[in-house]
Formats: C-alpha cells, structure tokens, sequence
C-alpha cells in the first residue's frame, strides 16, 4: 500500500515531470538517429513523419523507468527504450490498414498520405529498424534482450490475429478477451519493464517481477482505453464516444454486460455483438444499461485490481525513489479516469 | 580457374546432390518447428501453406553449404538457415500484396487465397518467426549474426522501395539498377553466405569473402532472372516469356537496350519505359532488338562476369570438398541458362 500512497505524492509527481522531459530527450535522439538515412525516399519520410507525430511513448518511457528504477544508467538504456517505441509504431501502422483508420496521433494515417503499398513497406522497415536500434545496446545480456524483443513482436502479431478472429466470433469469452489483450497490448508493456529491469543490471527475480507488473499495468491501461470509449471527455481525450458500440467491439464492457443482463437488456446487448455494431442512435441506450447493470463500476474495479497487483510486483523490488517513479508513471497511465 | 573447371565435374554434382538431400531435411524440419503453433489459425495457417509450398531453400542452403566449407558442423546451422528462408517468405507474402501477384509457387497468394489483411499479418508474424528461429543458435558471436540478419531485413526492404519507385521513374540508370538488385536480390545470398561462415566458425577476413561471393552471386542470379523473362522454356520455368517487358519492368535488358539503341529501336524501347510497358503483341520486337543489338549476348556477359568475380572470392578460401560443393551450388543457380 506504501506505494499507492505515495503515488498521490506531489513531490513525487514533480520529480517524475523533470525525469520525464530528461527521458524523452535521450528517446527522442535515439528516435532521429534510426530514421537518418535519405533514400529510398518513399520509405524513410513516412517513416520520419510518423515517428515524428509524438505520441505518449509510453513503452520507451516503461524501459527507461525500470532500468533506472533498479539503479541502471539510462543512457544506456536509450537505443533499446526507442526499438519499443518503433516496434510499436510499426503496429500502428499496419494495424491502421486493416482497420481503414484514417488518422493517428493527428496526421492522415500512411497509408492515407501516401497508399497502401507504401504503409505496408514502411511498416516493415520500421520492424528491421527497432532491431537495429535494439541491437545497439552495448550489454552482456543481449541475446536475452532480442528474444523477449522477439516474443513481444510474435505476441503482438498473434494478439492482432485474435482481436481480427473476434470480430466474426460471437461466442467471445472474458478468457478470450483477457488473452487478446495480454497479448496485444499487455506483452510490449511487459517486454519494455523486463528490458529495462535486465539492462538496469538486476537479478532474473527482479525481471520476471517487472515483466509481471508491465503486464498487470498492460491489462489495466487496456480496460481502461475500453472504458474511455463510454466515459472520456470527447474533447480531452479526442476520441468521440461510443465508436468501440458503433464497430461492435468485444470489449470489456460489452462482455460483461453480455455475461450480467437479461430481458430486453440482453437483446440490445446481443444484438451490437451479433450484428457487428448498432448505429450511433443506439449508443446512449447501450451506455444507460453499462450505468444501470454496474458495468461501469465492474470495469473500474476490474483496473484497480490490475493495476494493484502491478504495484504488488512491484513493491518486490527495493525501495527506491527510482522505483516510486515508476509506481506513478504507471498510475497515471492507468488511472486517467480516477 | 580451378573452380570453374570442378564445376562441371560429375563427382562434384553428385556429392552436392546427396549433401543437398541431407542439409534440406535439417532445414524442413528447423522450418516446421517455427511454425508449430496452432492459434490463431488465421495466423498460423496461413503461415503454414506458404512455408509448406516449397522453393529452392536458396538461402539457406547457402548458409548450411558456407557453413561446410570451412569445416562447421551444419546441425549447429539450421535454425540460422531456416531464419533466412522465413525472412526470405516474409517478403514474398509482401511483395506479391504489393505486386497484386495472383500466385507463387504454384499456389493462390495468402492475400488471395484469404485477403490482404491476412497477408499483412502473416508476413509481419514470419518475420518475428524469422528472429525466433535465428536465436535458437547457439553461438558466441550471435550479436554479430542477428546484426547482420538485421542488415539484411533493413536492405531488403529498402531494395523493394526503390524497385516502387523505379516504376514510375523514366531516368533509371545502371547505376540505380545495380544498387536495387544488390538491396533487394543479392544482399540476403551475401548475409545467408556470411552468416554460414561465422556459424562454421571461420576469420572474419573469410567472413568478408563469402559476403562478397554471395553478393555477386546474387546480381548474377538476379541478371539472369531478367534473362529468363526473355530466353526461358516457358514450360520448364514455368513463367510465360516477356512478363517484365508487357509491365515495363526496367531489367536489366532493357537498361542495356536503352543505352545502345538508336533510331526507331530506341523509340519503342522508351515507348517500354514511357508507358510503364507495352502490350503483348509487342513483346517478339522488343526480344528481335534485345537479339540484334547483342543485348542477350551483353546480358550473358555480365552474369558470367559477376560468377567469375564471385568465384575469385570463393577461391580466396582454403581449398576443401566442402568449398567446390558450394562453387557448383552457385554455379547451378546463377548459370541456369549455360
């Protein structure tokens, strides 16, 4: 509990906001530095533009905390914490075509901007040039580096795979969904702690305790982007509300209100999972039963309960103002809504 | 010399054979292992029917023969070869979505057989398999290897972005021609060569050899794909005759024709270039040209050129059965026509 109470610490917080900006900045080089090369130029300026259209870089960050959390120099730490913030970005991109998205983090999506072709290609490279980054990494250890590296890219792929079978399936259990999204987006989480935990230079105990809490955090910060779509801020968060009820997503929300409700609740409820999405007119009624059945409550406990059992893990791990960085990092990415 | 000559020795061709037999099973069942997983199936599956569908296994039968040819133990090479075959499929799967390639192999594409989004994910999903199977490899100069797989991953794809924009540019030149085959073609034969040695255990100064030897290798095998479009037995290839010249494809030939061809020669052949390729019906001038103007013969010239400056490299190398079984592998595959 030491830690949870430290987290509403103010000292704490403006600790990590200095820590935060000195992290970014060494992300941020290590970023440029992978996407110098010029030519073919079809391939590094959408690379280049996507790269450089921000984002929380949530992953590099994860990396760049754990390694300092167990008293490791970040420095070192920068070209492995950016090949997350790549490998991730190569997910957006190609996740983005099967999705038709058009945009992300502000810009036209590549293949938008340019076409199909391009996105496809230039997720690609982007891959190679995580591992490039990655294997910049001066450190005995690097073998095991690559292969959680390498895990994490198989996950990510197989969780995509899942979350693309689930949108024909109308028979999607919690344990699926919990599968999915260990997988597609629990697992970076994960990875990312674990290498920075291994290039901090602590004992195989720690890492696996890091890889956990990365999880839990992974599972939570997942729950609560389903529960955004019902509850954000339109204007604070971007997103407008509903989308996930409009496309028919197994989310969170929907699963558990598929297992709670009965009657003409249940119908509604069966309907966006069979017919794939409702339309927009449906979505406050859909919203009025989350609220009604305590589906919205539910999902809030399901958070708080990933998100304790991540500090659990963590608080294996010696006390280090380091480690109460982290603590709080991950409380707020968790925790946006509380 | 002494290569060249070996190479057409009968005892040598039927010792390759038996070794051939041998280093494919190592290298089918390494392939299998990859891809034991089961879900999810839309993943999986697919990843199986085009790793089942066959090929020449070119590049890692070059990592298991360079590995022999400096004494290594070829079972300790396997899941390095196999990687190299994954990698090699990831861009097939890609390149065809990109191509709008209907078959390979015999086969309908993943994208046509399932759909492009499939497509992206599976080849996404080899890739990660690619490094997986890489890093079973036991080996104290690992880093080194996955560098330069790396290497070869980042070229690759880079060699398939200029190959794009080559077919919307009229002004290609020998020089840009040479640096597309190199990235795209021969850079994965130098990387399988190089990595077969290290694996074997030799210097780097023989390291650089095999890379070399695998790199003009490459271009030679390369020319004479674009030779093929043109001279091949439609039957035995399997590929009907003048594909690259109805799309307009800047080969090799067409590179030559463009630089030594004057009066009307030189108008059709632009007309090729212009119009992003010409119909059918044009096809028996444009080889009349290429047959004329001592194209082919030119074609010819640069094949042999590139094997023979292969070979001097390969001749740098101790001589041992193992090195003329890997001389007459590379001569079959880049003297396909002689």
């Amino acid at each position: 509990m030491s830690t949870l109470q430290l987290c509403s610490d103010h000292t704490v917080d403006k600790r990590l906001s200095t820590v935060e900006r000195r992290y970014l900045a060494l992300i941020e080089r290590a970023l440029r530095r992978s996407v110098r090369t010029r030519e073919p130029e079809s391939v590094y300026e959408p690379a280049r533009y996507i790269l450089d259209a921000g984002g929380k870089r949530m992953r590099p960050m994860l990396v760049m905390l754990s390694c300092a959390a167990v008293g490791g120099d970040v420095r070192k730490a920068a070209d492995a914490a950016a090949a997350l913030e790549i490998l991730h970005t190569f997910t957006l991109v190609h996740d983005d075509i099967m999705d038709n998205a058009p945009s992300r983090r502000g810009r036209a999506t590549i293949h938008t901007q340019w076409n199909t072709n391009v996105a496809i290609l230039v997720g690609d490279e982007l891959l190679a040039l995580a591992y490039r980054s990655l294997l910049r990494t001066e450190h005995k250890k690097i073998k095991r580096v690559v292969e959680l590296f390498t895990d994490g890219v198989v996950e990510v792929c197989e969780g995509q795979g899942f979350d693309k079978e689930y949108e024909s399936r109308h028979d999607v259990s919690f344990d699926d969904y919990r599968l999915m999204i260990t997988k597609k987006t629990a697992r970076l989480l994960a990875v990312s702690c674990e290498i920075g935990g291994i290039l901090g230079g602590t004992t195989e105990q720690r890492c696996r305790a890091f890889r956990k809490f990365g999880e839990h955090i992974g599972r939570a910060f997942q729950i609560q982007d389903d529960l955004l779509d019902i509850i954000a801020d339109e204007k604070r968060f971007g997103k407008s509300i509903g989308g996930d009820i409009r496309e028919g997503k197994k989310t969170y929300l929907l699963l558990a209100a598929h297992e709670c409700t009965t009657g003409n609740d249940r119908v509604l409820i069966r309907r966006v999972i069979e017919e794939k999405g409702v339309p927009n007119t449906l979505v406050p009624a859909i919203k009025e039963i989350f609220e009604r059945c305590g589906i919205i409550e539910k999902t809030r406990v399901a958070i708080r309960d990933e998100c304790r059992r991540g500090m659990r893990q963590l608080n294996t791990l010696p006390a280090t103002p380091g480690r109460e960085m982290l603590a709080q990092y991950a409380h707020q990415l968790a925790g946006r809504t509380f």
